[in-house]
C-alpha cells in the first residue's frame, strides 16, 4: 500500500510555486498555451493571463505527440521562451519533462516540472524528476486507478521531494463526442485518500473549449484546489490543441465568474476522511 | 438522425412538474429515498426536504435490483404512500415504472414517471410510458453514448410527449473507488446538443455520500438544471444503497450551501450552440 | 449472490431446442438474417445455412432500434414467417423478444426465445419470457459484470425455467475500429462461475463481416459452446447491420474450417472449477 | 496518418530473432518467468520451455512495478542470467527495456527488446530503443486505440528499424473478474491495418493461469502470430504476477493441443485487406 502519499495521519499539504500555491483553500488558475510556438506568442499569452489573474503559466516545449509527423515543439529554445516571458509576467512557469536529458534544462529555467498523462508510470522519469526537487505537477494516465495514481506519487514522495500536486486530466470514454471522460467524481475520491492538492484539466478532459468554462467553475465549485486551461492568443492557428484554447475574451470571462463564485463559497465542500 | 430532440432552431425547452420546474434556469432539487420503505419513512422524509428547499420528491415503488433476492420495493402500496406523503408535504412526486403493467398506478398517483437507466433502450416501455402523457425523467444509461440517450428521448418526443428531463447518473468505468464515473463533461455536452434539460444524479454515479454535496454544487455551477439526490431519515438502515444516502442533516447543509452559491453566478455559464 | 446460476455443486447444463443442443461438448451454430425482411429472404437463407451445417436459424421480427427512424422488423408477420422457414429447413429458430405483448405469439411459433442486450436488466419481461417455459437466449449488456449476468440468468432460473443459454456479445469499447469489444476471456471466466451453456456473437461484438470468421474459430478453439452469426443473401441491401453479415459463400467457408478445426481438438480446453 | 506501419501496398512483414520468426504463418510462442529471480529459476525455465516446443524466453530484468515497494527485478544481473540461460536453452532472449540506460546492456546481451505497455507513448524511449537496431515487441497500452498502436510503431520504423513485433495483452475492463479485457476482435483487427505480425499476452490481459491455455489456442485458430505466456518453475512462490503463471505440466498441455490445432488449420483465417 502507498504510505508517504495517504491521507492517514497527515493534513493537507501546501505546494508553494513561486508566488502561487497548490492546497491551502484557494483554487488556483495556471494557464497558457498548449505549445509555446514563439517569442511573441508566450510573452503576449503570460502578460494577459497574468493580468487577468492567473497564477501560473504553462506552455508545452517537448511535446509528446500521437503521430511522428505532428509538430514536435520547440524544444529547449521554448524552455527559454516561456522562461523569459514568465519572468516578464512575474508569474511562475510549468513545462512538461519528457524525458531525462531535458531535466538541466527544465530544472534551470522552469519553476515546475510536469509529468504527462503519457508518463505516469515511466517510473524511471519519475524518480529522475523528483530529484531535481522542483515541484511536480503529475498528470493522471487516461486509464489509470486513484491507487496507481497514488503509486505514482509514492515513487516521488520516496526520493524525499514532498511537493507534488495531482492533476485529473480526463480518462478514456467510450463516446467521441468528448475526447476524454472528465472524471469529477475521482478527482474528489482523490482528495478524500491523499493529503496533496489536485487540479483538474478540462482543456484535455473534453478536448472543447465551449466545455472548459463550466467545468472549471464545477471544480471549483466542487473543492479542488485549481485548474490548469489552454490560451492562445489566437486559437484557429494553434499549432496544436486548437478546438481546446480559449481565447483571450473567454479566459477573462471565465475569471470574471470564478471569481464571483469564490465569493459565495462559505468554505470548501465538506470531504470524508479517508477510509 | 435525432430531430425533435435537437437544439438547432429550438429554444430551451422548460418541463413543468406540478410547482416544480426544469430548465427555466434555476436549479432544481429532487430528493427522497432510494425505496420508499414505510408511512412513516416516507412522509418523514418528505416534509423534511420540503422544508429544506427541495422542489421534488422521489421514492421507489417497483425496485430494480440486479439480484432476485434483493428487497424489491412495496410496489403499488409504495406508490400510495409516496403520493399521500407528498400532498402532505405539497411537492410533486416522481417515481420509476418498470413495467407497462405499473403505468395506471403511476398515471394516477405520482406527477412524473421515471425510466430508469437499464430501461433507457427499452422502447416499448418508453413509448407507453409517453402515451401517459405524464413528464417524463429520463436516465442515461452506464453505456449510453449522448447519442444514444438523444435517441430514447425522440422515442418519447414521437408519441407526442414533449416534456423530457434527462438525467446524467455516472456512466461504467474502471476504478471501484466510484460506483459508476460521473460524466459531467458529457452532461454539459448534452446541453449543447439539445433543448431539453439535464439534471445529474450524483448518488448513482459515485455511490458514496461524501461525494453527492460536491458534486451536486459542481453542477450547479456548471450550469446543469438540476440534480436528483437520495436522502434518507437513517441512512446505515436503509433497505437498499445505504452508502449513497444523505442524512436530513446533511441535506440541509446541501442546501445552504447551494443557496449561497446560487446568489454568486451572475448568470449561467455559457455553453455553445449546437455544431 | 446468485445460487441456481453458480457452478458450484452442479455439473454442465445441456440445453436442448429441437435438434439442437449447447452445453453437451459440441460447437452449435446459429445463422441467419440480421432482421427478416420476406418470405423470400428467410426461407433462402435457412435452406442455406442448413445445408451448410447450421443447427438453428436466428432473425429479428421485433427490432429494438437505437432511432425510431429505423426500420423496426415485421413483427408477428415475421415471426410467422421464419416458423414456415425453418419448417421446411428442419431447423429449430430463434427470435427476440422485447415486449411482454409478444409472447403469446413468439411461444407459440418458435423454438427459443431471446433477451437482447438492452433488455438483460429489464427484469420484468426476463420473468416473463422465463414463464413461456420457452429456452432462453440471454444475451450479455455491453456494460456488464459477470455477476450482472448471472443474476439476470438467475431471475429466470428462478421461475422454474433451467434452459438458459449466455451469450457475449461485445462490451462497450472505447475504439471505434470495431463496434464493440468482444470479450472472450470474459465469456470463458463466465464458463468458469456457471453450469450454464455460453456462446459467442461475434457479429454484433465487432460489427465487421470480415473479424467473424476468425472469432468463430477462436470461440470453437476455447471451447465455447456455439456461435451465433449473422447470414444474409446479400448483405450490401440488407435493411439493417449490413456491415457484419456474411454472405453465403463465406459462411459455407466459415463452416468447412470450423469442421476442420472440430476434428483436431482432442478434447475441449481444461477450464478451472469455480473459485 | 501512420505510413510505414501501414498494410497499404505492403506484403506482410516476417520479424526474425534469431531461429525464431513471426509474420511468416506460424504461431511463434514465447514463454518464460514474469521476472528473472535467480541463476536456477531462469535456467530450468528457458530450458523445459525449449524442450515443450516455445521459440524464444522472456523473462523481466527491470521491472515495472506499480508500486515502489515490489520487488523491482534483478536488473543488470538477470539480463545476463537469462542471457546464459538462453545460450544454453538454444532460444533468443527478450527482455523488456524501462530507461535509456539500460540500452546498452540489453543490446549487447539479448535478442529483442520489448517496450511495455506503460511506455508505448513514452516516444523518447521508442526512438531509442528502435536506434539499437534490435527487433522490438510492442505492446499496446491499456487504453491505446489502434491508430495510436500503429503511430507508435511509426516511431520505430521511421529510425530505420523495420522489425516490429505488435502485442495485444488486454485493455482496461470495468469487471474485475479478469485483470484486463483481451481484445482478440481489435488484434484482429490490427492485422488488416497492418504489415507487422502480432501476438497475444494472455497472461496479462486476464491474470489468470486458467484462461491462458484457451485463449493461447484461440489466437492460434483465429489467425494471429504467436503468443507470449508467463511460465515458471512453481507459480505459487512467484515474486511477482504468481496467479498468472501456468507451471511446467500446464505448459506441455498447452503446447500439445496447439500442435494438434495447427495441423487442422487448412490455411490461416481469411483477414479482410485494410481499408
Amino acid at each position: 500500500m502507498y504510505k508517504l502519499a495517504s491521507k492517514e495521519g497527515a493534513g493537507a499539504t501546501v505546494v508553494r510555486v513561486g508566488s502561487a500555491s497548490f492546497g491551502d483553500g484557494s483554487f488556483t488558475m495556471i494557464a497558457g498555451p498548449c505549445a509555446i510556438e514563439s517569442r511573441a506568442q508566450i510573452e503576449l499569452t503570460a502578460k494577459f493571463v497574468a493580468s487577468a489573474g492567473a497564477a501560473m503559466v504553462r506552455g508545452g516545449a517537448y511535446k509528446p505527440r500521437t503521430s511522428p509527423y505532428a509538430f514536435q515543439g520547440l524544444g529547449e529554445e521554448g524552455v527559454k521562451l516561456i522562461a523569459a516571458a514568465c519572468q516578464g509576467a512575474g508569474l511562475p512557469a510549468v513545462v512538461e519533462a519528457l524525458a531525462e536529458t531535458q531535466l538541466l534544462v527544465l530544472d534551470w529555467y522552469v519553476d515546475m516540472i510536469q509529468i504527462g498523462a503519457r508518463n505516469m508510470q515511466n517510473f524511471t522519469l519519475l524518480q529522475a524528476v523528483a530529484r531535481t526537487g522542483k515541484p511536480v505537477l503529475l498528470k493522471r494516465a487516461p486509464f489509470a486507478t486513484l491507487d496507481e495514481v497514488l503509486y505514482a506519487a509514492e515513487y516521488i514522495l520516496l526520493e524525499g521531494n514532498p511537493n507534488v500536486v495531482l492533476c485529473e486530466r480526463g480518462v478514456r470514454g467510450f463516446d467521441p463526442q468528448t475526447r476524454n471522460l472528465f472524471d469529477l467524481g475521482g478527482a474528489l475520491r482523490l482528495k478524500e485518500l491523499t493529503h496533496l492538492p489536485v487540479i483538474a484539466d478540462p482543456s484535455h478532459a473534453t478536448g472543447r473549449a465551449s466545455l472548459i468554462e463550466p467545468l472549471v467553475l464545477a471544480a471549483a465549485a466542487a473543492g479542488l484546489d485549481g485548474a490548469i486551461v489552454e490560451v492562445h492568443p489566437e486559437p484557429p492557428t494553434a499549432l496544436s490543441d486548437a478546438a481546446q484554447a480559449l481565447d483571450f475574451d473567454a479566459f477573462a470571462q471565465l475569471m470574471r465568474k470564478l471569481e464571483a463564485l469564490r465569493g459565495s463559497l462559505e468554505s470548501k465542500p465538506r470531504l470524508a476522511a479517508c477510509k
